[in-house]
C-alpha cells in the first residue's frame, strides 16, 4: 500500500517564513550524529504548511479548531497521506489518521501530534511532530526497512483548546476522559459552540465519544514535539525523551471590590480589587520560586474596565505546575492565603475556583528507557520532565506512550519566536525513524 | 413664553428603580432648611427618565452618546422643554438648550448637566443636574419670581466619553477646545466613528465646531451634580459649592515582555510584564497616599491574554489627580520610576504615554462666594474641591462658572449604588431656584 513517491522540493519557491534557516544551522548547533539536513521532503512539507493560518499582522499562527485555517491544515494532512499511498481516515472525534499496513492487525506503532495553534503561536508546536512523522516514514522507506507492525501517523483535533478553552479535546474524547455532551456545549468567545463549529466544518458532533477499540489497536504512541524549555540546549543535545508531565491546573481568582469614581473616591473609602490582584500576582511568583514550581497569571478580565473607574471585579487566572502534586497543592494554597490576607486589608472578597486539574503523568518507563537507548548513540538520550500538557499525556492512561523533544535554543514557546535549527529537525526525523525501526521492524 | 403648566405625578405608577426613596429620607438625613420633598414634578421627571437606557442585567445605565438610549434621553429633554413652553434648540455640537426669555438678550443664567452615562453608571450622575434644573424652574414660577435675564437649561452631549474615549466632547467643541476633525475621527470599540454615529443619530457631523457667540450670551453657568465623594456627608450638609477641579490626567503604561509558555518556561528565563504591572499598581497607591493625591489603575489590556501564556504585553491605564499640578507631576514621576526599576529586574521595557491632561480649574471666586452665601442659611454652604472633570470645568475658561454638589451618603460614583436622599434632592432644587432668583431676578 505504499507509493514510494519521494517528495521533491521546488528550488525556486520562497523560503518558508518560520522554517529552520541555513543561518541557524550554521550557528554551531549541528549535532555530528544527525544527518546534514532534514531532507527535501521535510522542507517541502514545511513550506506548504507554513503559509496556512498565519496572521500577516502578528507573524503568528491562528489555527483554531474547526475554523477554515484548521480545515486547510487538515486538507494538507490528507494530501500527505494520499501522496504516500497511506490509508486515510478521520475518526469519530475528528482526529486524522494515516496508516501504513492494516491497523486492525493490532500492535500499531503510531506517531504524530497536532496542527492547531494557540493565538499567535509559533510554527513548530504541533506541526513539527506531524511533519517529522511523514518525513520519518519517507526515511524509513529510503532505508529499505520492512515494518512487521502497522505504522500510523496521527493529527489530533483541537489540542491547544484556544477556541473552546479546553485542551486536548480530540484525545480526551477518544480516551473517554471527556463527556460528549460537555464537549458539545463548550463555547468560544464568539458564542459558537463546539457542536456548531464541528457541524459547520462538516463533522457530525453527535458522532463524538470514547473510542476504546481504536486505542486497543495501538501498541505504542510516540509524540515528537519541540521542547518548550531550554533543558536540551543547556545539555547540548538535539533530541531528548520525556520522563513525565508535571501535574498542573488552572484556578480562577475572583476579586470582588466596589466600582467607584477614580477621581473622587478617597483612598480610605475604596474597595479596589486591583490592589488585591496585584499583590496576588507577586505572591504567586514568590511562592513558586521558593517551591521550585511554576505559577503564572497571564489572563485577566476587569469590570467595568474603565480608565476613570475603580474596578468592581478583577478576574485573574492562575496557571500553576510543580514536580509533584503535593508541592502543587502547597503552592496554590499559599497563593490563596496571600490573596485572602490582602483582600481583608482592601475590603475585597476573594473566591477561588479550580477550573481544571491534570494529575502527574509518568510515561511508560520501559518504553521511555528503550527510546533513550535507541537514540544514543554512545550515551543514551537525555530524559527530562515537562510542564506542558500533550495528547500523549491523555493517551498514556490507555496506551504505552512516550514523547521525544527537539531542542529549542531560546526555550520560547507559544510564540512565533519558538524555533528549532534545521539540523535538530533532521535529528528528530531520524530519531522517529529509529523508533519505528526499533519498535516495529525488528 | 411660559406655559406655567405644573407637572403632575401619577399616584399609581411604580416607584422608579433608582429614585430617592422615602426610607432614605427617614434615615435622619433631612435638612431643616430644605423643603419636605423635591416636588411631584421632580418625581415624575425622575420616573420617566429612570427607565431609559437601563440594563436589566446590571441595573446600571448604558446611555452612550448618539445611541438609541441617548436619543430617548434627548427626546425626554425636548418634551420637558415643550411641556414648559420653553424655546428649544439643538446647537451645532448637539448640546440641547431650553430657554425662558430670549438668549440673544445676553447675560443669561444657565444651569444643567448631561444625560449620558458611563458603562453601568448610576441614575444621578448627570441627570440629577438636568432634572433639578427643570424642577427649579417650576419652583421659581411657583414662587412668582420674575426673571430679568434669560434663563437656560442645558444638556451637554457626550460628557462621559464612554463611547469614544474623550470626555466632555459637546462642551469642548463649543469652547473651541477640541478640533472638529479630531472629534469626527474619534472611534469607539465598535469601530464606529463619532462622525458616523452623529450622522446615524440625525446630527450633521460637519456642523460641529467652536460656538463663541453662544457662549458670549451666557452671563453665568451653574452645574448641579451629585457629589462623587463623601465630603458633604462628613460635613453633615445637603448642598455644597465647588472651589476647584483638581488637575488630572490619564497615562498609558505599556509593559513589554516576552510571550512564552506558562508551563515550561523557567522562572529565571521569563520576561513577564504582569509582574512589573503588579508592582506598579501597588506603587501607585503608595505614592498617591503619601502625597495626598489619587492614583488608580482601573483598566487593563493583556496580550495574548491566555491562561497558559506568559503575557507579551500588559497595558495599564493610570488615572491620577492631585490638589495641584506640581504634586500630580511628582506622583506620576514616582510611579514611572517604580515601574522602570521593577521593569529592569523583570527584563520588561516600560513606556509611558500621557493620553490626556486637564490643568487645575479654579471656579470664578466671586460667583462661588456669592453662591455659598445665597445657599446659607445662617452659615455659608461648604466649599469643596473635586477630582472629577465636568462640562463646567470646560466652560469655566470662557464663562463665569460654578458648581453645586448634592450629598451622596456613600460617596459611591459611576455605579448604580450612587444615591442622593429625596430631601437632599429637594435641597438641590431649592438651591438652584435660589441661585436663579439671586442672579437673574433681582
Amino acid at each position: 500500500m505504499t507509493s514510494g513517491e519521494p517528495q521533491t522540493a521546488d528550488a525556486n519557491a520562497p523560503a518558508p517564513p518560520a522554517a529552520p534557516t541555513p543561518a541557524a544551522s550554521a550557528a554551531g548547533t549541528r549535532d555530528p550524529a544527525a544527518p546534514a539536513a532534514p531532507g527535501d521532503g521535510f522542507l517541502t512539507m514545511w513550506r506548504d504548511l507554513a503559509v496556512l493560518g498565519r496572521s500577516a499582522a502578528s507573524g503568528g499562527y491562528r489555527r483554531y479548531a474547526w475554523t477554515p485555517a484548521d480545515a486547510d491544515c487538515r486538507a494538507w494532512f490528507r494530501a500527505q497521506a494520499d501522496a504516500r499511498g497511506l490509508a486515510y481516515e478521520t475518526d469519530r472525534n475528528g482526529n486524522q489518521w494515516a496508516w501504513l499496513g492494516d491497523p486492525a492487525a493490532g500492535g500499531a506503532v503510531v506517531t504524530g501530534s497536532h496542527l492547531d495553534s494557540v493565538p499567535d503561536g509559533g510554527a513548530f508546536d504541533g506541526p513539527l511532530g506531524v511533519v517529522s512523522a511523514f518525513a520519518a516514514l519517507d526515511l524509513l522507506r529510503a532505508r529499505g526497512a520492512r515494518p512487521r507492525r502497522p505504522l500510523g501517523v496521527v493529527n489530533f483535533a483541537d489540542e491547544e483548546g484556544a477556541r473552546f478553552g479546553l485542551a486536548c479535546v480530540g484525545s480526551r474524547l477518544t480516551a473517554g476522559q471527556l463527556d460528549p455532551d460537555a464537549a458539545r456545549a463548550l463555547t468560544g468567545a464568539d458564542g459558537v459552540s463546539l457542536a456548531a463549529a464541528m457541524e459547520r466544518a462538516g463533522h457530525d458532533p453527535y458522532a463524538i465519544g470514547p473510542d476504546p477499540e481504536r486505542l486497543a489497536r495501538i501498541g505504542a504512541f510516540v509524540e515528537l514535539h519541540i521542547e518548550q524549555g531550554r533543558a536540551l540546549d543547556l545539555a547540548g543535545r538535539p533530541v531528548g525523551v520525556a520522563s513525565a508531565i508535571w501535574p498542573h491546573g488552572r484556578w480562577r481568582f475572583d476579586f470582588h471590590g466596589e466600582a467607584n469614581h477614580a477621581g473622587t473616591t478617597r483612598l480610605e473609602d475604596r474597595r479596589d480589587p486591583m490592589l488585591t490582584y496585584a499583590t496576588t500576582v507577586l505572591a504567586a511568583r514568590k511562592k513558586a520560586r521558593l517551591a521550585g514550581a511554576l505559577a503564572t497569571f497571564g489572563k485577566v478580565a476587569v469590570e467595568p474596565n474603565g480608565v476613570n473607574a475603580i474596578a468592581s471585579l478583577v478576574r485573574g487566572w492562575l496557571d500553576s505546575r510543580a514536580p509533584d502534586e503535593e508541592t502543587l497543592a502547597a503552592v496554590v494554597a499559599a497563593i490563596e492565603q496571600a490573596a485572602a490576607e490582602r483582600g481583608a486589608r482592601d475590603g475585597v472578597r476573594v473566591s477561588v475556583t479550580r477550573e481544571s486539574f491534570t494529575p502527574v503523568v509518568e510515561f511508560a518507563h520501559d518504553l521511555r528507557d528503550r527510546l533513550a537507548a535507541l537514540l544514543g548513540p554512545g550515551e543514551p538520550a537525555p530524559v527530562l520532565p515537562t510542564g506542558a500538557g500533550h495528547d500523549a499525556g491523555i493517551l498514556s492512561a490507555a496506551v504505552p506512550t512516550a514523547m521525544l523533544f527537539v531542542r529549542n535554543p531560546t526555550g520560547v514557546s507559544h510564540s512565533p519566536a519558538e524555533h528549532a535549527a534545521e539540523d535538530d529537525c533532521a535529528a528528530g526525523v531520524s530519531a522517529l525513524a529509529d523508533v519505528w525501526e526499533g519498535l516495529a521492524c525488528r
